[in-house]
């Protein structure tokens, strides 16, 4: 960042993970300050030996750039480092005001931005945030996400026996938590995709018709998701089509279990204990505390005597969706248009990137989130990788942005 | 058991794990053989970490060796070894023929063990089969075990997407295996412990009368489990007692699931695949192969399209049950009765000892189950240990019966 000519770099430590703040603040009062947000840290690297080079040490191949956290999100976050160097070393300065701020903890809650932005509001006060976390749809389609979806992710813990005991000695007479957690994960959803926590739906915006026909507007069908996953029938709730399912839709998934024997072989044991977790995604309305105390309570009413359950909220996140009449969001869409010859898609996001939320309740401003990864580039799995083409378009972009907003 | 005075001892190699065979013939054709069976092999000593001492170093406490296999079996296989040794060297002969065959494959399947029986039936000729492998109820109440439950033990491995995906992406239109697992699981047993599986109890013999009331003899109750197993309550099948469903009703256990991220933290990961062990205990009159069938047909019929499944049969063992009028049974009824003072009650364990069928199939005797285990040795779990008292008076036991067998 000092480098590229920016100003006031420093690391901010927090009780975690740093931030690392950067700035340049010389177009006058008169021009927007744009924050531009992205983060350092990445998910875990496993199952590693799926990996066919090594996670952190970048590969060059074909157009990509094989590691972890390339597309999600330093691949992405660097770009605007680089539109601000070529602006600086051309013109010599940039026509809107920039400050950065990049933190550590995006993928497992960010709960150090979240309480420093809430401490610091006039430091990172701004007309706009600028994020670049999500995807374009295809290398000639770029997306303008205006919606998000929030997350609720919890560990479920089922104890039974006091430590493992003989599945021949002991079953059918002690309950065993695998048994009990798969009752219970079965009660939480259908099979059709429909969740069954009492209340779940209550606070859900239903779509409307204009919505549902924008979103319908999107080259996005069941081929391509089936092409992007490689599962054998694409799957969820028959009312509402993929586009919607994947983005307008709240839903529930297991991200992971473990329990009993997992190693090679056969070993006939009758478990103590089961660990699963379980993450929720929303839409607006639905406030994640609300949600995370309805699942609490459903999964305690519906767990057996024979066992004992312990339920641990990990972290959560607000849906979000903005404004897209925003004079950055239209800059926005104007700058794809003059890179990829295209004007963006909108589209809601199935994911969740919980700042923008922050950024709306302790500073007052809605974010504009500029995406350059693609579908294919295994965000959270092996094998991750970003587009090298869509690496310096998006320093072209961002340039362009930049320009347009200024005014 | 050289040393201990037996003859012609010797390591016999197999396909897998190799036998151990030993004999002492010098009794007279006038008087029985027995053929005393005993596996070197343990169960995996996972989770490592719950360990207090090392599984592989034998450790004395208070009136306990620790170790894995301390009870299950190397311990109570070693037991005859002594009694041997201490016959020879004192009377110098044995009042009975003894062969000994010991094997290293009891906790996977047995498979070696099986052909050598087959192909060699000759050699091991016998008037019964002595096994100490199964547990008395309290130190002060041995138990004689005349029935075992059978085993089908499978592997279910699901798959949905290619590769692992973000669960923001594409919750909610991808389908999830471990959700669709946990269906398939709820579905196999009800949550009173029914088994869902059609045709499942089809061959299962009714517990007739006479017999339920043997076994409600028996000194077992809810309060008894619960002290054993630390479980919060018992639970299963609500028509039968307890030691009736421990030992005498069929049932289905989840042994092991992995599935998804299960390091430290939260993953945001739908994931690509779930890997389950599931085993199934089974009573007589209920065919193993017949029980896998129905498990892989039922379980690929409720396996959505949005998924595939994988099922792989692990190991299968036939249910047992023994004449307990056989001379050799009453002599080791007697031998309990000289050495603990009191006679042993009769039960059905809720184990499986495979080895008992092939003994039955290709010999053609019956098998006597001496054991001198007691519940809490943790069998198959964390500090898996044997009761030092039990070991010298198994010796003995075993003595005993030698003489009373001997007539």
């Amino acid at each position: 960042m000092t480098a590229a000519g920016l100003e006031n770099v420093h690391v901010i430590p927090t009780a975690n993970h740093p931030l690392v703040y950067a700035d340049w603040l010389h177009a006058g009062f008169d021009k927007p300050t744009v924050l531009i947000y992205g983060h350092y840290d990445v998910q875990p690297v496993e199952p590693f030996e799926l990996w066919e080079t090594p996670p952190f040490e970048p590969t060059l191949k074909d157009d990509y750039v094989y590691a972890r956290g390339s597309a999600d999100d330093k691949g992405q976050a660097y770009i605007h480092v680089k539109a601000v160097e070529a602006y600086l070393s051309t013109d010599g300065r940039l026509p809107v005001n920039v400050k950065f701020i990049v933190e550590g903890e995006e993928e497992c809650g960010g709960a150090s931005l979240t309480a420093f932005i809430a401490a610091n509001a006039e430091m990172l006060a701004a007309d706009v945030a600028l994020i670049s976390d999500s995807h374009m749809l295809t290398p000639q389609l770029p997306a303008l996400v205006y919606g998000l979806r929030g997350m609720s992710y919890l560990y479920v813990d089922i104890t039974g026996a006091a430590h493992d005991l003989h599945s021949g000695g002991y079953g059918g007479g002690v309950n065993n938590p695998i048994n009990v957690i798969s009752h219970i994960i079965a009660k939480l959803k259908d099979e059709d995709g429909r969740i069954l926590i009492p209340g779940f739906y209550d606070d859900v915006r239903p779509l409307a018709a204009e919505e549902r026909a924008l979103l319908a507007e999107l080259p996005i069908d069941d081929a391509t998701i089936l092409q992007e996953t490689g599962a054998p029938a694409l799957w969820g709730e028959p009312e509402y089509t993929i586009v919607e399912r994947l983005g307008a839709r709240p839903t529930l998934d297991v991200n992971g279990i473990i329990g009993g024997y997992t190693g090679p072989g056969a070993k006939t044991v009758l478990p103590a204990s089961v660990h699963a977790k379980i993450s929720m995604r929303l839409v607006p309305n639905q406030d994640p505390d609300t949600i995370t105390h309805l699942f609490t309570r459903y999964v305690q009413s519906i767990t057996p005597s024979s066992v004992s359950v312990t339920i641990t909220p990990e972290h959560s996140a607000y849906p979000w969706l903005a404004d897209y009449n925003h004079p950055a969001i239209k800059a926005v869409k104007l700058a794809y248009g003059k890179v990829f010859e295209q004007e963006p898609v909108f589209l809601r996001g199935g994911g969740s990137i919980p700042v923008v939320s922050d950024f709306q309740t302790h500073l007052g401003i809605t974010s504009a989130l500029m995406g350059f990864g693609l579908p294919d580039d295994r965000l959270h799995a092996p094998n991750e990788r970003f587009y090298l083409p869509n690496f310096y378009r998006g320093i072209e972009t961002s340039i362009h942005f930049m320009r347009l907003y200024a005014g």
